[in-house]
């Protein structure tokens, strides 16, 4: 069925999933929102795109954690996290498909220190209104994920959405 | 690291893991918090303990789907999903710690149809009140973890929690 949806040869899936699909789930990927003066912070990627800091949760760490750690890397900031905007199912949102499920889950965040640092991901970071984004790296987030992101920042109290 | 954690060898943490470490993420397990007259519904498990509707979240849908047919194979009940009540770190909660780290996503779910039907993992389901829960499944879910969703059931707006 995976083989069939995303095009991917039959073995190759049998591959990814290394036999273990008693227990696999889909995996998860952490995303910041960080607001200063009504505008987000977007890292730029090595590659020229923008995207919030995130990725895949280490294994060994709790959501917070990692939302925590990828901020500190990709950005060199210190935050806490203040909120869960959403649990999205990806494909639901960004393209292309993945060969696996992949849960994405937005944390509002606010920054209490720090500073960029030279790092191999990213080249740097800025703040954008709504209506100045830069090219977004769209597999990661997409325009309709930001503005999800402007809405919970702008709500006193907000209701995490789901897929 | 896990190993030494977990107290499992070595060699059983490397095959638990079948050397897919480069995209493991932490495992995600649903559970489903439904509510009639004040109550919460728990499942009678075949070993005689009580759960939240639940499990692991298969690898080809997504947490909200996930939620449902967990419900409706446990519990014979249709529901939609209403809320995300929490995004919690299960080693931060539930014992026996395990070799992967589990997200535990707890949903609160309204009842649309359905009836009991006899399945392998359950041999029933009622509604208790907080002060007259049964013996509880607690590496699913313990006290604390079922007063949170009544918690959630109690509030008009719920910001999910998260660890």
């Amino acid at each position: 069925m995976i083989s069939f949806k995303t095009e991917i040869p039959i073995d190759k899936v049998k591959d990814l999933f290394c036999n273990d699909i008693g227990y696999q789930t889909p995996k998860i990927d952490t995303r910041a929102a960080i607001f200063k003066n009504g505008k987000i912070l977007l890292v730029h990627e090595t590659n020229g795109t923008w995207s919030l800091p995130g990725g895949w949760c280490d294994v060994d760490i709790s959501v917070e954690e990692n939302t925590i750690k990828e901020v500190k890397e990709e950005a060199g900031l210190d935050v806490i996290v203040k909120r869960v905007i959403a649990v999205q199912d990806r494909e639901k949102h960004n393209l292309p498909i993945y060969a696996y499920k992949v849960c994405k889950i937005f944390m509002q965040c606010e920054v209490i220190g720090g500073e960029f640092t030279t790092n191999i991901e990213t080249i740097g970071f800025d703040y954008f209104g709504i209506d100045e984004l830069p090219k977004l790296a769209e597999e990661k987030n997409n325009r309709e994920q930001i503005e999800m992101c402007f809405k919970a920042m702008q709500s006193d109290t907000w209701e995490a959405l789901f897929d």
